[in-house]
């Protein structure tokens, strides 16, 4: 038992990594060559550690270390405390967030997006004292294997001046529907979720309509990130009358939201006019969504994402999963998450097949897709262990790389000069 | 480690207990001689046991039973299929309740009352094995004193026959003050609520302005139980504008509490219109409350009530404590529970008081008073010990009461052959 009785946190260690990306097209333009993380190594008074992984951007990182001084004396199971000192922390850091007037207030979202790389190294370090899996610390979980779906996205064949990678390029229906074809294949996904917001309106239509005659009985989502005005929402989901299973942030903000919720088919889901606790309430009131894509990454940790799912369920609303360009950690995280939901009601979004295998801070091994689904990790904690070399290598191409603060709209006018970002294009 | 693996259930005993109540007089009636509870004791197979408190109603019992038998075979900390093996159990009890059509489904709120019994159970024995209290598995303890208010009551000198309890009568606002001064004497209370709904409201009303006379400083909250149409909740509402804290429930349904919540210049609490999960959606809709008053034995226990804290600061509602006569396993649970909920924004309601100091079935020294707050249990789960003769006194005294079911009209009526249940009354 002494494992138990120290769980006192006693140091974080916070490690930006890089790892390559593929040339992801999207409505702000596209990915650079490498994508970042930051690893959390939670270090407690029993020895043990727990891991987190987070964003990887200059501005998390300074946020990550003021709050990473503030949690050490706290213990991993008094989460209020460690959220509240997270907040402390963020108001001394300058311009924590766009909200705060004076940059000494955080707003809860800003307050979420940095705790929860703690919460989830506490659970992990909890767990691994336990010798129980997270799930069992977040209800138990109800599922042995969490469903993802296909994450397609247009893209070229290379960055330029570079190799071309393994996938190849898709710029159009019969390059969506190949890359459909070999993601299934090799990981047996049941659902599709294209990356839209690209091309014009009705080229992306034609690319989900080529997927549902070919894969008619996959559920299929198309998310354009908000790239479009109401009026061409409601075109697009009414072209996608039958087609699609939900259609994600077809514009931007919560009234748009609505408007557009009352004239198409299918229901609508997002990951962007509703990424923070306040926003749930006006969504709710205008009826703006049917799905909530949650992510733990900014919904305040695990525990936190558990009471998204439970006021999911409460107010009628359907649950799913984003996500954003990971590594083991994360994905070890959102299975844990995923088995202790019941109220998940889709597969989740991954972005894992774009990652090279070879590229990874945990032992591999552990996380491994089958029939579209991850099985859940049973080992204490998240179940998964680093790889210290593993992280020193990715940490050595951070270095290297240069890269400091994703920017998919700079990356493009690099690449070509009269790309602007508009929102909404169409 | 041997316990925390080994924490699967091999047993639940139940025992229902009375205990001794006074007089106190309601909307419906007035409390019988002896309050009902059931005392659960969940065996693992480590040999620790866990403990929760519930409602001791012939029905609840039923229930309890056919859940209790249904989660041998589980692990405490598998708290998602606990609740499904409760639903499943409860399908199987006739007339389960009353949202059934055919008596074989429960509604939410039916599983929530008789799964929080046993998810208590399962955090006291968890607890236990981790050497940590409840609160630990609630996200840690915020305070380490969780207030109570003081729970004033209309009453009689006596039940009917037998010879005055130790508080004597109140029957008027020179009644009421003295029992609250006599409360606040013992046990330092720093809010007060007067249960109403009993008197006409006129006589309530000046009972309140004398509570307000005499200790001007103590928030007041006045509960009618829903006794009042919504022009006479309206009336006393503004009758009574800057002497309460709170109004609780001046009348029945979200509609007529919406209307209330207009005209009416303090803010609205409930137990009564919101009291499951499915009622929070339409009563945020309507505005119809501003404070919810949770209780953990209907809400599906503590981790459910973390959850109505998080949907209630999600959407601007403030929270406190609901509670019926209990024991100190409840106590015990209410303050572990209250010491991890930030959003707790209120003084909870306790019957304490008005239970006999030698009628319990914990031992006795853990929970007291002082300031009008109990310092929160330390010791690992509840942090309060079965006193398993005293348990045996009250099961006797339950056996010989042969009260099998509160109704507090049916005595009411016994008393006084005239007296008929109105709601609303005024």
């Amino acid at each position: 038992m002494t494992e138990l009785s120290a769980l006192g946190i006693t140091g974080v260690t916070i490690t930006p990594v890089a790892f390559s990306d593929p040339p992801l097209l999207n409505q702000v333009g596209v990915h650079q060559p490498f994508a970042l993380r930051a690893v959390i190594e939670l270090q407690t008074d029993g020895g043990l550690i727990g891991l987190g992984e987070t964003y990887g951007d200059a501005a998390h990182l300074a946020r990550l270390h003021a709050a990473g001084q503030a949690i050490v004396g706290t213990d991993v199971f008094a989460q209020h405390e460690i959220r509240a000192r997270v907040a402390l922390a963020l108001a001394g850091v300058a311009g924590a967030d766009a909200h705060g007037l004076t940059g000494a207030i955080s707003s809860g979202g800003t307050i979420d997006r940095v705790y929860a790389a703690f919460e989830v190294a506490c659970l992990d370090a909890a767990g691994r004292a336990l010798g129980r899996p997270v799930s069992d610390l977040l209800g138990g979980a109800v599922r042995d294997r969490v469903p993802y779906s296909a994450y397609l996205f247009y893209k070229w064949a290379s960055h330029p001046g570079a190799e071309p990678d393994e996938w190849g390029e898709a710029l159009d229906p019969d390059g969506i529907v190949a890359q459909a074809r070999r993601m299934i294949a090799e990981y047996g996904f049941g659902a599709i979720k294209l990356k839209g917001g690209f091309f014009p309106p009705d080229q992306e239509i034609e690319a989900i309509r080529a997927l549902h005659r070919q894969l008619p009985d996959m559920p299929l989502r198309l998310d354009p990130n908000g790239a479009w005005t109401w009026e061409t929402s409601v075109h697009v989901g009414q072209e996608l009358a039958g087609a699609l299973e939900y259609l994600e942030d077809p514009t931007i903000g919560i009234p748009g939201m609505a408007r557009v919720a009352r004239e198409v088919p299918m229901p609508l889901a997002t990951n962007m006019c509703v990424v923070e606790f306040e926003h749930l309430a006006p969504a709710v009131a205008e009826g703006a969504v049917s799905i909530i894509l949650s992510d733990h990454h900014y919904w305040g940790g695990l525990g936190r994402s558990r009471l998204l799912a439970g006021i999911c369920d409460t107010f009628g609303l359907g649950l799913s999963m984003h996500s954003n360009s990971h590594l083991g950690i994360s994905l070890a995280a959102m299975t844990q998450l995923g088995a202790a939901t019941p109220e998940l009601t889709y597969a989740c979004d991954t972005h894992w097949p774009w990652k090279r295998a070879d590229e990874d801070v945990i032992e591999p091994g552990v996380l491994t897709f089958r029939d579209g689904a991850v099985a859940v990790p049973t080992g204490p904690g998240l179940g998964v262990e680093l790889d210290r070399d593993a992280l020193a290598r990715l940490h050595e191409q951070y270095r290297r790389c240069r890269i400091r603060t994703r920017d998919d709209t700079a990356y493009m006018v690099q690449i070509d000069p009269a790309y602007r970002r508009v929102t909404p294009r169409w």
